[in-house]
């Protein structure tokens, strides 16, 4: 599979990808190479990944507990205390190898560790293959609020290893592939027609690419999110704050990233269709697919009302008003729509029916 | 007093500093203006601040404790929870007001919540009017560790108001100074010599603008620290790792950087004598200034022993080696210079006698 290129670095898919690797780490005569990992990974991908890296590296293994949960700032304490334990220096490499938060978290680390040092992203979530490899975004959530803190720091590559998919179960493989029709519904209808069809979950590898394509596409033409990027929010509005009260209220079972998201194109389809012009038929057939893939999560009104408190600590706010990213038709987006309170309960209450 | 440009900011000095900052602050159209001080610029420097700013803005102003013991993770995390809390978003801007602590904490704190905000320094201390103010590094100390975590990026502007030195103590003053002499001795014979006269502290305001002059000179040419940016280094290889052990020891009062990296200059100007032919006479004016102005601060055998030790945790270090930069002459440096752990002994033996 052919790679990717990004404005400073590739992404680098399967066997190409181990080629790549090495042939870099050949070249750059780090000092030492940090991988960080959680105890899945070390445990499901860490093995396969060192049998292909040759050379005789000066390796250290830096393990932190696995889940959204420990994407704080204390976590990043953490490495920062065993990097230097371990004498990483300026021209020490980390490599990344999980899923959305070892590669954000161990991102915003090496990013800021002594003002920045490289480091190699290898996704092994469908999530993180498809979302996290490309664009830069680093961080970690501050409490309940998602990456809150953080940078956008190039990695010098990314590696996507499309085997890695065999350890996860099927409920990761359905949040990642929210994302994937995130992708379709913002930018491609062909996509989002095609991804509408896949049944089988072990074939994959040529639409993770497709996405791949689709998310590069849209970040080298506009890197820092002042413009066309901001469609990749669409869902992730009320997605996020959804997430984010599901995470904190002790009542409620964690939602998935991917899952919380599906909610999110849900509800924000209903935005579309009230003030951007998206077609009666499409906002039921994207409500059918995320319906029949995801379910539907039950809210009550006391729900609905601590979610929209999170909308203010949404990044894409500014001066007190709520930005949203709306669909014109499915593939075309159009951004910085402000919705009333009204319309955001009422899109819950078409959600529940 | 003419401003000086860097790369995408310029530094602005006194009446010409608050002119430029309202009309900044009337153009950019910020959703809040936050202002990070600690107890004492709150106190002695806010007030006559705050009245040259016109114009009806959004403010807050945010305390933390001064001092370096708390320029950590732990206050960012205290003050990216008062931003989220005030509703801060990604168009509102942080003016950092006071020393080397509230600039590099500041800026850092900026630099990373939401993936980063606007900030402008406004530094209130000699040291930080000269070397904090230019050049775009952020950052906070872990645990002992110097600015072990940080970021380099840009502020919109930096303002030069030299009468808040009015409230600095002379030991501040001091500790500034240092800087200063370092520009001479690492880059401009004359400004070294022309220092060297200085006994009023009150009027220092155009040795302040050579010494930003000779800073920017050498950020502009090498902003990530490839090549000439190191000769900013000199006497900090040994002047930090004297700092860190300071603050760490219980049994030491804690020096002032400026005091520490006077200790430091001296050591690698004895450094410099013996392997890159600082001649005699030089070493012995260098030693006679920082002794003059600074004192002599004492070492046992065992201070040294753990002084040395904090060397391997130089930012500027990689693959297990100390790199210095030394001198040549006064007024020219040389980068990349290894030195063996029996020259560093000695060094301290000459500082001693």
């Amino acid at each position: 599979m052919q790679s990717v290129s990004a404005n400073t670095y590739s992404v680098h898919f399967n066997d190409k990808a181990y080629t790549e690797l090495n042939t870099h780490l050949e070249k750059a005569n780090y000092s030492k190479v940090f991988i960080l990992v959680d105890e899945n990974t070390h445990q499901h991908c860490l093995p396969s990944f060192m049998s292909q890296i040759f050379g005789d590296y000066n390796y250290e293994i830096i393990e932190i507990e696995e889940g959204e949960i420990n994407k704080t700032i204390e976590t990043c304490v953490q490495v920062w205390h065993v990097l230097s334990e371990l004498d990483a220096d300026r021209k020490s490499v980390m490599i990344n190898l999980g899923g959305g938060v070892i590669t954000d978290l161990g991102g915003f680390v090496a990013s800021t560790f002594k003002r920045g040092i490289d480091f190699i992203n290898v996704p092994t979530t469908l999530l993180s293959m498809v979302d996290a490899s490309v664009g830069g975004k680093t961080g970690v959530d501050l409490g309940s609020l998602k990456n809150q803190v953080g940078v956008i720091n190039l990695p010098k590559m990314v590696l996507v290893i499309s085997s890695f998919l065999e350890t996860l179960e099927e409920r990761q493989l359905h949040s990642g592939f929210a994302e994937m029709l995130k992708h379709g519904l913002i930018r491609d209808k062909k996509y989002w027609n095609e991804l509408n069809l896949v049944s089988d979950f072990n074939k994959l590898d040529e639409f993770i690419y497709d996405s791949v394509v689709i998310k590069n596409d849209v970040v080298m033409q506009d890197p820092t999110e002042q413009n066309l990027r901001k469609i990749l929010n669409y869902g992730h509005t009320l997605g996020h704050a959804v997430e984010s009260y599901f995470l904190e209220s002790e009542s409620h079972k964690t939602l998935l990233h991917g899952e919380a998201i599906a909610v999110g194109m849900v509800l924000e389809a209903y935005l579309s269709n009230k003030l951007t012009g998206l077609s009666d038929d499409s906002l039921n057939a994207i409500k059918k697919t995320f319906i029949n893939r995801y379910g539907k999560v039950s809210f009550t009104d006391e729900d609905i009302k601590n979610i929209l408190t999170y909308l203010k600590f949404d990044k894409k706010n500014s001066h007190g008003n709520i930005n949203f990213v709306l669909l014109k038709t499915i593939g075309e987006c159009q951004i910085d729509v402000i919705v009333s309170e009204d319309l955001l309960y009422k899109s819950f209450a078409y959600y529940k029916v």
